[in-house]
């Protein structure tokens, strides 16, 4: 950069991103600096209008109709082939059901019996813990009536990257490797395509979770060779608290997998109130219950959002929203105490970046009250995400002066700040 | 009644009916006589004001925040307490959460470790097909991995009522009943303190899916000393299309059962980020993934109309509605070829009358056609749910006379109408 910028240098990046126009397809709260849309996007401006139409001329007025009248049967498949596209999947290998935990337990129990007598789901210590939950659930399950499955983790050395590790831990007993991605924490990015290769040349499957990835960065599932994934719907996505998530399995696998969730509207056919249980063809037998129509809808619009922007513009503003707010903060609050955690390379890194702080809860608490919308992720972690589509290069300068007011004047350190109110 | 009825007696029940005023809490299309709200209810009145109002004034204006300032996190014990209330259940023995089947599998999975010498799940022929596909499932997954367990199905043998060859089939190698209680196809109720009971005398746990009975009729959970229950919010709860469901889990046996399907939000600590997965205390660890908000809120205005109303008057009024249609159709089609195959002691049956008829499905799709909407259920049957709160006396009647006039003219043999495109 050479000379030290300014706020119109950011604005001057504003006014030729090729993205700009996305942030008006979003309402936005005015004066809001929102960097949390990795945890929840925000409302896409249509959406209201979306789901009252499907409220008020779908269910409304057509009813039990509306099921084949206004394809709400094929909204599953029809959401799920057009998350494929974001993140290199073909059609007819994702589909859009129920949440993200349940879709890790449900390809975690497809992956084991592909693997008979293999016991071990491998994982890191550092992954969501809902994922790690969720397979000690099964094997907690397996166990209580007398199987052996183990859930076994990577701890963190530190030595080297997250990917390396893993792939040290790959041994002839793992028949499942189970990762995020971009790690929810540091932002840290796996190298899927190695991961993937070694996973398989241990004779594993491998099961991405992309919660952190979709729309964010640009994923190749297919390239990967990868066997199973899942991911969020109310992330990167925008598509509202507790959106339905979805989940991919590989094209070669769909037909060998037998769903542990094997729900009505995974049967070859739903409606002829068959006896036994017969899956559909394909991804479709990955379904379960009734789908979500409402939520469906609403995710629809932020995915329609997210398909007419360009994954690479979307990838290269990310890095330098993310790379301009680690150098902002590093210059103008590096006497502060604030340690990156996350990758200083972007190549890997998702789209976000965490500095760790000893008062990290009562900074964020501050940020938040003046209107700087990041997280906080236990013991110590400031987590900020940056999401191209409505995040401008002046709110990364703003939120960086914010952030030097509040060092500056220990504003911080209220008491108000320090009480652990906060959920999410 | 005596002298033969008229339209004007129809119509004075109505003007005498204590529920009349709920009609209005509801969007019906004008003309539209509809008898399937045991399929999909239809849109309360105020759900598209709720539902906006949450994606505007706290998705959209608070955004992450409103996990606190709008306390979703407790939206699916809040709703899961008002659908309490309507199935005999205390606060906190309910929660809102995912679909049917998903709750059928976490119910399954949680209660055969509580019998683990007992390898049968034992259910009916005529269950509603996903329970028996999801029971399938678990013993699918089980057997893949080695362990016996196995889904034993009464066949209906006609010879006494479903309640009593159930309870002749129990015996000491079953660990968990699960029956619907009110059938999906027929209409039959179950005896639930009797079956309960004599199962609870097996040795095994009783799970009831009241799918047909919420908002239905008065379940009385707790009096009746059941176990585990599920159901769905979509049907008599006007919940929506694939709104989120329910499930019941006794105190007494909520803290011995491990939830098989483990995610964060059943954590006893989901913001801790802890590595090992503690179940919350009490129903909230029967919670899986990330609750869906939109559609919970647009579940609570169907609650909250429930909620409002008398389910004697309720139970009531749907006898009498059931009743009459009963009586007028075998009154004015006695010869046309119908078979009641609901009881016809109404305290023996659901909200719902079926007729069989060698030509059930063009009849069906002649009734859609001409603006009464039932269902058809393979081989033959014509389902009529009968919804109290917004369907009237008189609705009843003219259903009939279209009928008639259908079976009079043959409008019901047109190829149109022969045509297999129904999906629900």
């Amino acid at each position: 950069m050479g000379a030290v910028p300014s706020r119109d240098d950011f604005a001057d990046r504003d006014a030729r991103d090729p993205l700009a126009d996305f942030r008006a397809r979003f309402d936005l709260p005015v004066g809001l600096i929102y960097l949390d849309g990795n945890s929840l996007g925000p409302l896409p401006a249509a959406a209201v209008a979306r789901v009252t139409g499907v409220m008020r001329d779908q269910w409304g007025r057509d009813l039990i109709k509306s099921w084949n009248d206004h394809d709400w049967i094929n909204l599953p498949t029809r959401l799920g082939d057009k998350i494929a596209r974001l993140i290199g999947a073909a059609a007819g290998e994702v589909v859009v059901a129920d949440s993200t935990s349940v879709n890790v337990f449900k390809m975690l129990a497809a992956a084991l019996p592909l693997r008979p007598d293999r016991p071990i789901i491998l994982s890191e210590e550092r992954n969501f813990p809902t994922d790690l939950y969720v397979a000690q659930g099964l094997t907690g399950l397996l166990d209580q009536i007398g199987v052996r499955a183990e859930l076994r983790l990577v701890a963190d050395d530190g030595s080297r990257s997250a990917s390396d590790q893993v792939i040290a831990a790959l041994d002839e007993t793992v028949a499942v490797v189970m990762l995020t991605e971009v790690d929810f924490k540091t932002g840290e990015r796996h190298d899927m395509a190695r991961v993937t290769r070694a996973v398989h040349e241990a004779g594993a499957l491998m099961l991405w979770d992309l919660c952190h990835s979709a729309g964010a960065l640009a994923v190749d599932l297919n390239g990967c060779d990868a066997d199973l994934a899942v991911g969020c719907g109310y992330k990167y996505l925008n598509g509202g608290p507790g959106a339905p998530a979805f989940l991919y399995v590989a094209k070669r696998l769909q037909d060998t997998i037998r769903p542990p969730l094997s729900g009505w509207m995974g049967h070859a056919a739903p409606f002829a109130f068959d006896l036994d249980y017969r899956p559909a063809d394909g991804i479709g037998r990955n379904l379960c219950g009734t789908p979500a129509i409402l939520a469906q809808a609403v995710l629809e619009v932020g995915l329609d959002i997210m398909l007419d922007a360009d994954m690479a513009a979307i990838r290269e503003k990310s890095i330098a929203l993310s790379d301009s707010f680690i150098a902002r903060l590093e210059a103008v609050c590096g006497d502060d105490g604030f340690r990156l955690i996350s990758p200083r390379d972007p190549a890997s890194r998702g789209s976000q970046v965490s500095f760790a702080h000893d008062h990290g809860y009562p900074i964020m608490q501050a940020l938040i009250a003046h209107g700087v919308i990041g997280d906080f992720r236990a013991p110590d972690v400031l987590r900020f995400g940056f999401t191209p589509l409505y995040t401008r290069h002046v709110d990364i300068w703003d939120a960086v002066e914010i952030l030097r007011d509040i060092m500056a004047t220990r504003a911080w350190d209220d008491p108000v700040f320090h009480r652990r109110a906060q959920v999410t």
